[in-house]
């Protein structure tokens, strides 16, 4: 599938403007970044880099596109002509993916001709918003599942066939062990997997009989469903029946049931005990039904017995906070080869931009490993890691801290270079490992739900110097 | 795209197992229905049809999909043969794209051999839930707005490039007038337009020299983006310097202004008196950020002079409510050639399935064409329209209304037989058409967004009693 006419149509219009005055090789600097954190998190973590990646390199208008531009009567033959080639020829920096992420930095910045940097806008937020959304949203589940199994179920409720498959590696990303998606496998390499819809045990003239079945034709890792007519009654007896009859004769140990109804807690419980009365205490309990990380650590707090997770609908969409606001705001433009940086305002404190061409640092404090801050600063700054750094709040320039022994590592890479791919991209494996790790990074206070203490996000004195003479003149 | 490899892991595994104990060619039923309407509404609005008959006349495992599946290492060698040669052959029963829908009625049914029926449950069901879930939401917002345009703008904050394109479809078929995304119009027709962005005003030395070049670029439709720097001290200022200077001597009228930030409803009145001062009451106000049904309600009432409005993220995520949770049920399966009605019963009486092979009648009032009622009965019962009809609570049997003087429509026809497609797809803006018209028929009271009215579906008397008689078979 060709993306490059999923663009808002305003940036063909601006674009043909661009073109026809002049503007089409000016430079420009954008920033893709975000304001806040969905479900009033204190992280998020950054996905979608690998697919923005790809879109880049494929960018392309082909003639039936071209004619079916034409056709609107709007666009110059000559702005036609130049989409007819259209390649993207700048530079794209971005953090990797798997990365915690914090409102305000510039996650990916692009450097190109205001043509090609404003045709891209579409899909860059879009890709940045949907994966960094549900790779949040997984990274919150699976830390309430507290080292439990986290497995992504939600395809049939996804935002449409990308939401699905897509949706299912940023979850990965985020630490979902697998996902029921085959395409997602098929495509990323994230591990699918399943048990038995209701279907399967109302096909059989009884529940026991369909158990039996599936077990002889699945021996290893079986997973019953044991609510399709009375868990306790029927389900969980028939399973534990057949588990005997069935898979522990012949030495096998790994298979479970599933709960998807009724009270999760108490039925695991229940089933719990009669699984280890019964001698079957290697059996493993999986629930699902409309779980996220609010249930599951309420579940957790119940002491439920459940050792894997199904989610679905809530993480594939996160239901809670379903939108991810990453916006795309013109930072900088060259004139005559010097970077003249560019503001937006607004009454709103929090939506004027951070002008300039950046790049992030974030903070380490040297003996504990762990994050202190992020400090955007202007992109030919360079911290001083044997000095102490006064970092200090942009809009309470009062509130400082000194940090010293310290490491600083530059957040953002180069990922496009003149147009060309200079970056390798990780294994999906090796993301969410990294992912993990970076997480590790984060005090627990900042990684909490409710009332997350906010990570420091803060410019350097000569950034916010520039951008408070911008906002001085605009004033005046 | 080949979505066929779009399925949960498990509907292969069932399939394979069936395969194995001599089940492929059993024949099922299965519907799909949902249970609550998003937003505590009273109605939904079906869509996705088109992209499941795409879907279904695409299915085809290709040898890669083949291997990937052998590479699991479970499935049997006689099924990936088959699968080698799978297609569907089937029937499908669908309500037409744009219909008012109810919960726990049948929306499609699919008669079809079980590996066949399983292996669609994960698409149908995305497709059904997705677009069905952005077109409800989408009608909620037209309603809103009371005959003002409404333009879909969410494709940045869309899940997935799908979400994006395959949504703003379904917001057209809810009574959106256009959208912002490019690719929907180039792939579904749905008109795509724009205005500009942040970014045309800071590329030029001033908002004066942006918005004059943006005239003289696009006379005809301009619409100005006043919120740049500050809306009433410069933004509208200058939007009507340049309409005067540049469009007005031309005699050209058709140009807006578009309020992105700040206190809509006061902005709107102070720059629809500032063009009006101007003598530009030709001039049209547009407004966006973060709009839904509840936000336009508001400014509606607070008399905002807004002439169009769009709506972003929280239409193409359905934001307050993004998850329509559409379910694949098996109905009924075929022994010896007669139908044998199957039932998934629950603690919840509400996840009660209604049993056998159905079909739908909306019943509406002959002299004031209102629809009254939906009515589920066995596949071969037949109304009588000649005589009065009674309906009643399946879960409060006394309650009862007795009809007459009514039209009973068939709601579901006939889309897939033998595997063909038998129906011929509407074009879009006919569905559109539908759907509006559909919606004149309900009741304002079913439309209102808290409270709203519970339209009846009620079952036939005979579908009542066989349901009773299954649960009561099963308890004993």
């Amino acid at each position: 599938m060709n993306h490059t006419l999923l663009c808002d149509f305003y940036e063909l219009t601006m674009s043909n403007g661009y073109f026809k005055n002049g503007l089409s090789n000016k430079i420009t600097y954008f920033d893709v970044f975000f304001r806040s954190v969905p479900d009033g998190g204190g992280y998020a973590v950054f996905a979608g880099l690998e697919q923005i990646c790809e879109y880049i390199q494929k960018l392309q208008f082909t003639d039936d596109d071209i004619d079916f531009l034409r056709n609107k009567g709007i666009f110059d033959e000559g702005f036609l002509s130049y989409l007819k080639d259209f390649k993207f020829t700048g530079d794209i920096y971005a953090v990797p993916e798997g990365t915690p992420i914090f409102p305000h930095e510039p996650v990916i910045t692009v450097r190109a001709p205001a043509i090609e940097a404003q045709l891209i806008e579409t899909f860059l937020l879009l890709q940045f918003n949907h994966q960094s959304l549900i790779a949040t949203k997984a990274s919150r589940i699976v830390r309430a599942s507290q080292g439990r199994t986290v497995l992504e179920f939600g395809s049939r409720r996804a935002q449409g066939a990308d939401g699905a498959t897509i949706g299912a590696r940023a979850a990965f990303i985020g630490g979902c062990k697998g996902t029921a998606c085959t395409l997602t496998d098929r495509l990323f390499g994230v591990p699918a997997g399943g048990t038995m819809a209701h279907s399967w045990v109302q096909m059989f003239d009884s529940e026991y009989e369909a158990f039996k079945t599936y077990c002889e034709s699945y021996p290893h890792g079986a997973t019953l469903l044991v609510d399709t007519y009375n868990t306790l009654k029927s389900g969980v007896p028939n399973a534990i029946k057949v588990f005997k009859e069935v898979l522990v004769p012949q030495g096998i140990t790994d298979f479970a049931i599933r709960l998807d109804s009724g009270d999760i807690s108490y039925l695991s419980k229940k089933a719990r005990k009669m699984l280890d009365d019964a001698g079957l205490s290697c059996c493993k309990i999986t629930a699902s039904n409309s779980l996220d990380e609010y249930l599951i650590r309420d579940l957790m707090m119940q002491d439920a017995k459940i050792d894997t997770f199904g989610v679905g609908e809530r993480l594939i969409t996160a239901s809670s906070s379903p939108v991810f606001g990453g916006v795309y705001k013109l930072a900088a433009v060259e004139e005559n080869g010097v970077i003249v940086p560019k503001i937006k305002v607004s009454e709103n404190i929090g939506k004027i931009t951070n002008p300039h061409f950046k790049k992030v640092y974030r903070i380490f404090d040297k003996e504990s490993g762990k994050a202190i801050a992020d400090y955007i600063c202007i992109h030919d700054e360079i911290i001083d890691e044997t000095k102490p750094l006064q970092i200090f709040d942009q809009f309470a320039v009062w509130k400082t801290k000194t940090i010293e022994n310290f490491v600083a590592k530059e957040l953002q890479v180069p990922v496009f270079r003149n147009g060309k791919l200079v970056y390798k991209l990780p294994e999906i494996e090796e993301i969410q490992q990294y992912c993990a790790e970076q997480l590790d990074t984060l005090w627990d206070e900042v990684k909490r739900f409710e009332n997350p203490h906010s990570y420091y996000v803060d410019l350097s004195v000569k950034l916010w110097k520039k951008k408070t003479e911008m906002l001085e003149r605009l004033k005046g």
